[in-house]
């Protein structure tokens, strides 16, 4: 799955291969605003947001604020965020993920990237300029413009990156304007008691058999690494939602697709702090975490809002705190004296969290079987009732959530799943809403990227079908899009390698033949917790793969206007077995734990290699072994008998030697005819 | 070739890879020293620094200094440096090209990476404490324990990068110790007359016909960039040697290996400082300089002390000054106010010397024709005269450097030759000299890694040969280093991909059988300049590849104790053609332009698929049109037949279809046997 966070890379990418090719607004066009018109013209979609910006102006002069800075993440720079942290959206009236708005006294402007231009020009009315970019750069010289010289240039500091705030402290230092951090959010004042109230659904504890290890030896790790360290650190910040989950065995509902709760938690070498709405916490929960009270694994609670006050007053002594970058807001960073930081990009608890032991491997392999028996459900239902024109891209989404929400452990789905048909699986990004779907035809291609939420783990996979005559150019791609996940899935690398040094192995069948796509190829993945789990992939930022982790591998190819193509499977990285071996570790491998056969009518097994082909066969041969039983185990005769069809074995004959084998049987139907001249 | 600033990432793999496995010292060993022996053993290589401790730390005491610390480099980031620059090496004995030394009042301490530990215990005597290790930490640590409170930390700021500046920054921060940057060089105080001069030869013009534009072309051109950055730098500052030389067309000898001078360039929109010994100019140089007096391209030229001077007062203007931060030391770079800086990784100067226009990639193809005819007739000398065992390395070395002396144009190796036989050559950074050199054999390998300067290009090509019975290992990892080299050479990838995403498809033949090699896969190269000339190559720091760039493509596989191997070709990025275009830019691809055959008796066919045969054979087809003309031409006609035969095209069925070929031939035989009996 290709979501907001790390598909920012795609953007920037596709932005930069389709300069030029933006969506711009022809003016016959009615479902995009049109503010040069007289009077202007907004579509139903927009929202008028004249009576909002005009409260949040007064607050700005009440503070003497002259620019204001809304983002689109939240406290814990979550991918996802709740309602009550969708400030953006409420100011602007822009629903997409990502972006930036800025307010002064008389201008507004939103930020966006390209996935989003022909959304925001849906939703805005003419109180926003449009701004097609989101460098911070551009941001700060509009500021610089609008802004008069020794104004205030202000934002909330718990809700922006250290990185991101730095990068507004460089475009506006020297300029005599002041950036200005009020921990008073202005949006939130506007917003008034219109404004989501805090999710008050129970916190409540995994139980153990759903647990790699009880939290108490989680904790004892993190403590060990923390003694380990040649800083010393006497202890850990944890923002991200996920950490202090992971970290306590514990899950919520606070924020969609995410089975996290609001939280911070301050783990010392001998105290432990969880910042948290204590009243959400089941008997069970609570219990747990106070069993080893007093003492260094007693669990002390605390208000979730007095995380910042706590921490001053802990950074006041002989301490030093390690935190991950990534994940801690500048608001709380600057709390902590620089003497007494230390910075790495990823906390430990991220670290220790992306290496699943063995328990958890079993796990998420186990919830992916169960995974395939509905996404198998689904593809055979599709090819059932697809040619009757009955199914759009929303009741197809609809129907592979329902086929998961069917399966033992099930929590639903780990992500809003894309659902696509035709020219709408080329938009990188496209979910489909009830009303305006596409309707799925066996002329046309149909990608779905979809995922689970199970108690054992969390799940994520592509598939890309069609039932009809596919095109050459189609056919092409899809092959070689296979090949690519093939090529990196089979790879063997020595340990210790980063993600984005062997990520082109998934890219070369397409280079091959001038082709390319956009966006990342793989990203982490949790047990019950974030389909897109940090730190590890094949991105810059991530980290060197080590067995034990787990990541998406997904190449695609995307034709503007025509189709689109993703193949995706969640790998699990592992020890390879090599004949000889440089270094003191065993080189690693993937095994591929997302277990759903490819579409034969796509592949043109002539480019494949008879390795390549040798590599499917095996992995068809892994499907049948794990999914075949469960199909049976479960009943599902139908699905069973369309599994063995389609996960027959390939002719590794046919492929690149096929010049050569044309020959050979040339000579031996000339032999047998010879043969049979001589009465043989 | 792959020697110092490069290599730094090599030795950390190595490091990495072989931890524990660093020489110790046995005390039977007679050459390298033994402090803990009473009294100490000092080997005869070791140098006595007892004199030079005690002049230095009296000049320390002088100026209320408490540690001092002396780097390898000199004032220009140079990977190469003059006799006159080798402070290290004056105060240690230590002569390798990389390493730290700090020197308190009491203690000693030099710090260098893997390669040099042995050759560090042969050289230094026992004021000297080892530290096997470089990481500025670990120099940071050592300093605290050593150095007392309220302490001052010295160095001479203008030989230390801005980067490694803020790392001791950081390293002492918040520890009462303060680092004191001293403008006056204490070593040099020390060294005093005894430090050799500075270079007086003469510096030249290049003549029109070696060099790709006009320096007033060159000048208007990155003028050009100045106006059209988004910043409007008025100015751009090139402390890197490389840099001014380009620049200019200008050439000098102060740097062995690299003809380049000791200078600094102001280039502002209006004006050209050039900072250099004016006496050491020739007459033309002179002439091309100031022909455009008075005006914007009239080069005033100034002392090159001057130059801090002459900064300090433009930077107090209305300016904005451009630099690259990997070639200014923090001396120069800290006289710019902050505000008043545009800093990015490499100058415009750099970045556009990386890319060669068609003339200079012209002349690097005739330089690397030349270059073949020497390797050529080296490879046949060899061949006669090893059987022999009259060649050692070191008269090898000599050879091979005769045999270039001898090409038109020809001003020399573009560096010390690497010539290595049997286990030496394991050694990822071995030279050999005259008095230790192993005889070569026709029972040991031999990886021979030289370059040329030309007038019109620099060259560097490595080839391993075996005259005899390889043994099956080496037979396979050759085959498999080649394959490596193949792959990365005939790859077709995006336009603007960087270098490390696509490097590792040079040792996926390695890797898959748990193989692997401990460099960096290749480096940018001049014309008539640097043989590693920055920024292109495969390492994180590298820039995008472009369409006329030039980079070595080097894999290698290295056997402790037993053999190495490495197969390096400089190849040139050029357009290529395929069948799509993903994006705005067309793919591009290599043309490799080293033209010298590889060794046929270490090359196992049956491992390389049909397409690396194929690839090769189109590969030596362009050797035979480029260079058999040339061999012809010289009149070698010996080399001219070699070369035929080494060139002989490869069978293509011989791979991988190894067993259907087999199948057609035992058919065709039994055909030709059943068709004679019938008398056809």
């Amino acid at each position: 799955m290709s979501p907001p966070l790390w598909i920012a890379a795609w953007a920037l990418l596709l932005h930069g291969c389709a300069a030029g090719r933006a969506p711009q607004a022809p003016s016959t066009r009615n479902d995009i605003r049109d503010c040069s018109a007289d009077p202007p013209y907004l579509p139903p979609t927009a929202t008028n947001t004249t009576a909002r910006l005009a409260v949040l102006r007064d607050i700005l002069r009440t503070h003497g604020v002259h620019a204001y800075i809304v983002p689109s993440t939240d406290a814990h720079m979550s991918e996802y965020i709740s309602e009550r942290d969708a400030r953006l959206g409420w100011l602007t009236g822009f629903t997409g993920s990502a972006g930036t708005a800025v307010v002064t006294r008389d201008k507004a402007a939103l930020w966006t990237d390209s996935r989003y231009w022909t959304q925001a020009e849906r939703e805005l009315d003419c109180n926003w300029e449009l701004q097609r970019t989101t460098s911070i750069e551009s941001i700060g010289m509009w500021i610089l413009k609008v802004v008069p010289a020794e104004g205030n240039v202000s934002l909330d500091p718990f809700l922006f990156s250290i990185d991101t705030w730095n990068s507004y402290s460089r475009a506006l230092h020297g300029s005599s304007r002041t950036l200005l951090p009020l921990e008073t959010n202005l949006v939130d004042q506007g917003w008034g008691d219109q404004r989501p109230p805090p999710s008050s659904s129970e916190i409540y504890s995994l139980p153990a058999e759903f647990t790699g290890s009880s939290w108490q030896e989680k904790v004892a790790g993190i403590r060990q690494r923390m003694e380990q360290h040649v800083r010393r650190p006497t202890a850990v910040l944890l923002s991200g939602l996920e950490e202090t989950a992971w970290l306590f065995n514990l899950r919520g509902d606070d924020i969609p697709y995410n089975p996290v709760f609001y939280s911070y938690t301050l783990l010392t070498d001998t105290t432990i702090s969880l910042f948290v709405e204590q009243s959400r916490l089941s008997v069970q929960a609570r219990q747990s975490l106070r069993s080893g009270c007093p003492g260094p694994l007693c669990v002390e609670l605390q208000e979730y809002g007095q995380v910042s006050a706590h921490l001053r007053r802990y950074a006041q002594g002989n301490v030093t705190v390690w935190l991950g970058t990534e994940y801690t807001t500048y608001g709380l960073y600057a709390i902590i004296p620089q003497e007494k930081l230390l910075e790495e990009s990823y906390s430990p608890v991220m670290m220790a969290k992306a290496v699943k032991n063995a328990h958890e491997q079993e796990m998420l392999r186990a919830a992916h079987v169960r995974d395939a028996v509905a996404v198998i459900q689904y593809l055979l239902w599709l090819e059932n009732t697809v040619p009757q024109g009955q199914v759009d891209e929303f009741s197809g989404a609809q129907r592979i959530d329902a086929f998961r929400w069917a399966q033992e452990h099930s929590r639903g789905p780990s992500f809003e799943s894309i659902s696509a048909s035709g020219l709408n699986a080329a938009l990188a990004h496209y979910s489909p809403s009830n009303g305006s779907s596409r309707t799925l035809s066996a002329r046309e291609m149909y990608l779905f990227d979809t995922g689970g939420q199970y108690l054992d783990g969390t799940t994520d996979i592509t598939r890309t079908v069609h039932w009809g005559e596919p095109t050459p150019l189609q056919k092409e791609a899809y092959t070689r899009v296979l090949m690519g996940n093939i090529d990196l899935s089979r790879l063997v690398f020595p340990s210790n390698t980063a993600g984005r040094t062997v990520e082109s192995f998934a890219r070369r069948a397409l280079w091959d033949v001038g082709l390319n796509y956009g966006h990342g190829t793989g990203h982490g993945i949790g047990n019950f917790l974030s389909v897109h789990e940090w730190p590890v992939g094949f991105q810059s930022n991530n980290v060197p793969l080590e067995a034990g982790m787990f990541t998406s591998i997904e190449p695609g190819y995307y034709q503007d206007g025509e189709f689109g193509i993703r193949i995706e499977d969640v790998a699990l990285v592992v020890e390879a077995q090599t004949e000889h071996q440089s270094g003191e570790k065993p080189f690693l491998t993937f095994e591929v734990v997302s277990l759903v056969p490819y579409d034969r009518n796509l592949i043109d097994l002539s480019l494949l290699s008879p390795e390549q082909i040798r590599y499917l066969n095996s992995y068809y041969e892994r499907i049948r072994a794990h999914v075949g039983p469960e199909l049976r185990r479960q009943r599902l005769e139908a699905a069973y008998v369309w599994l063995q069809e389609s996960t027959e074995p390939f002719p590794v004959s046919s492929a690149g030697t096929a010049g050569t084998a044309a020959g050979l049987l040339a000579l031996a139907s000339l032999l047998s005819v010879l043969l049979s001249g001589l009465g043989a």
